[in-house]
């Protein structure tokens, strides 16, 4: 076990988004909808915390490397199942930020999960899982280029 | 938007049970049964970083108070669909330690992903839930007493 | 110089309340007043990068102990020199809040200056000081009972 | 709300100068000249503890980029109406460094107040402001280029 | 592998010491002495990181429980063959502080380390060591009272 | 004391490692070679542990900058005295990597004594040193090139 050593790789642009959906009951996402969640605005807590999360990648993955990201952005938007989320983050460094993304994906929906369950705890995330990867050697990753029958959908 | 005042409240022993699924590829899996992870012990590794991550919640979670863990435990089992990870928490304190867990259960996932991305990065991390907690005002809670029409999701 | 033993000392309720302002300029007041800062909901960011700061004063104020926060409460409050923070923190346990109240007020301040920065780099933060704590061998203490020749406030 | 997007921009030198003042009582300040704080050396510990904010600035303040930092100076230095602080950081990388250094100044200020508030709690953090920035796109930036009749507000 | 659950055993108050030494050049030893050491006082910026580090344990060491540590003690002390560093922790809590005072050790003789690195590379830690531990179930227990036979120590 | 400016210095490969022993009886290496510490893992855990340290070099040591490390790889192998560790770091940065592998090896043989400190509390961490740096404006430094007549070196 050790964190591979990147030092070779080249410094380039890197991106990566990943998705999570936090599934709940139609009440409480009406609740979301009309902002009538007695602990506040919990899609914005839920996006800011996302953010920081990003951050807090290499004190949470073993072998994860520090890296510099450049940039972070996470949607939350209430659909018909629940809460979607979607998390891009941007680094110019030796290695991909997949981690980071799935990272923030996870944290926003576990704050969701936080401000919300005193209404329903039953609640549960799913999906949490890389949309797509760009830069670096492996090149483009996109979920939807991969083949269908390949069981990675839950 | 506050951290809700739980002075007031009793310090019980709670203890919380959540769950995850981290869905992969049966080549990935069988990797794993055999020990053929180049980045190494995947399983302990994954239980190792759960155990930290239940300690890093009010670092990561807005809202959470910091909570006197007594005790965590991370199970990591590779099934059929994927790897299945259930962690547990216990505290004596004034708040419940559900976000602990469900933590723990995410990170353990993350940490899965992470060292076994190079070879399927189109596994997913599923029912990121709570299974039951115990002990404080709001008594038990488990997930088998939802109505089971309601399959799993409120 | 070291980390002074409270062992002995009782756990009882304690609270503390702190205030700062962050001064600017009017328009970027209006800024925040109509909602027309590029970066978002500023003053629900700094509410929560307030709480959130309060968690970490002991790895940030070497001489803290760490303390069981039973409750954290951040108010930003636009008013006629800038924005009002008031910080209030509540714990039972063997010493006082007067840091984490002092640090979620600081950390609030800061991050209303990160996030409108490009508008006015001029801006200032005053007046972190403590308004009131309570609870603890040395009791009450409030702003208003200090002297008022003693000059001490700007 | 997101972390922008700073991957386009250069890789340049970045400097920037934050200064605070924690006004106390002559009674204190005399103890500090004199070394009579029982708590030790207080201006060794705050500037120590400046150092090490800056370096957790990501983790305070949400939208922060992570920084490598290539230097941080802290002074600390007795005057007529308490303590003067001043922050220096210098970096080479796509953002600047205002937030580290006033960060920096911020919790120096703050390790103050904590030595010493068995003293005299009616002390109070004034004026965190920059100072100067250079480096970057914007350029530099000095607090002595505001307009002098507008005090010290923009 | 598991953070044992401490939950039922009683709250009591328990203290370790841990002892450390930085062994060096007498040269290196010789600008300690006399305040020669270019970064400053090595000796106070080893104390201060050696009790912030005690704070840090659950974050560094994956199975210890998070601990409210009620007071800190590094003394650091040159002598003939280096720096000699004592750590003492207390707690009131369900679990001992050995992990916490020797971390501390530890610490504040890695940042001796870094701060004189530049004049002596070959320096070496050596013995960090329990040295006493008291309170809790199995209660008192001395360095001294291992049999000397035992060859454990140096 | 301040953190040293390395802005002007050459951003170049650089490695260092470094080593550690825990002493202890043979009962408990038997034990750890067998596999019947209760705990589980001690080696993995250890292992882990110390990887994650090195990232958390910059938050534990005051004036260290934060690194970019690009590899980390800790070796722990049961001898005939203890366990032996051996840390090595690789980064591209300004800075060099010794106190990253310092405090790796440190916090790999604190894990250890933590898992087995139920069986053998007289166990200690020796020889905590520096063996090897390469990179960087001081060049290559070994251990065994150290002059031999100067002792201080095991």
């Amino acid at each position: 076990m050790k964190m591979v050593d990147v030092g070779a790789k080249a410094e380039t642009e890197r991106v990566a988004t990943a998705s999570a959906l936090i599934r709940m009951g139609s009440a409480t996402l009406r609740r979301i909808r009309e902002g009538q969640v007695e602990k506040g605005d919990v899609l914005g807590a839920a996006r800011l915390a996302g953010i920081m999360a990003a951050k807090r990648v290499p004190d949470l993955i073993p072998l994860c490397h520090p890296i510099r990201i450049s940039g972070v952005e996470v949607e939350v938007s209430p659909g018909k199942e629940g809460v979607h989320i979607q998390a891009t983050v941007r680094t110019v460094d030796r290695t991909g930020v997949e981690m980071e993304a799935l990272t923030a994906a996870s944290v926003a929906a576990l704050t969701l999960y936080d401000m919300l369950k005193s209404y329903d705890r039953g609640m549960a995330v799913e999906r949490i899982q890389l949309e797509k990867k760009a830069g670096g050697r492996s090149g483009l990753w996109e979920r939807t280029a991969v083949k269908p029958g390949k069981a990675r959908r839950p």
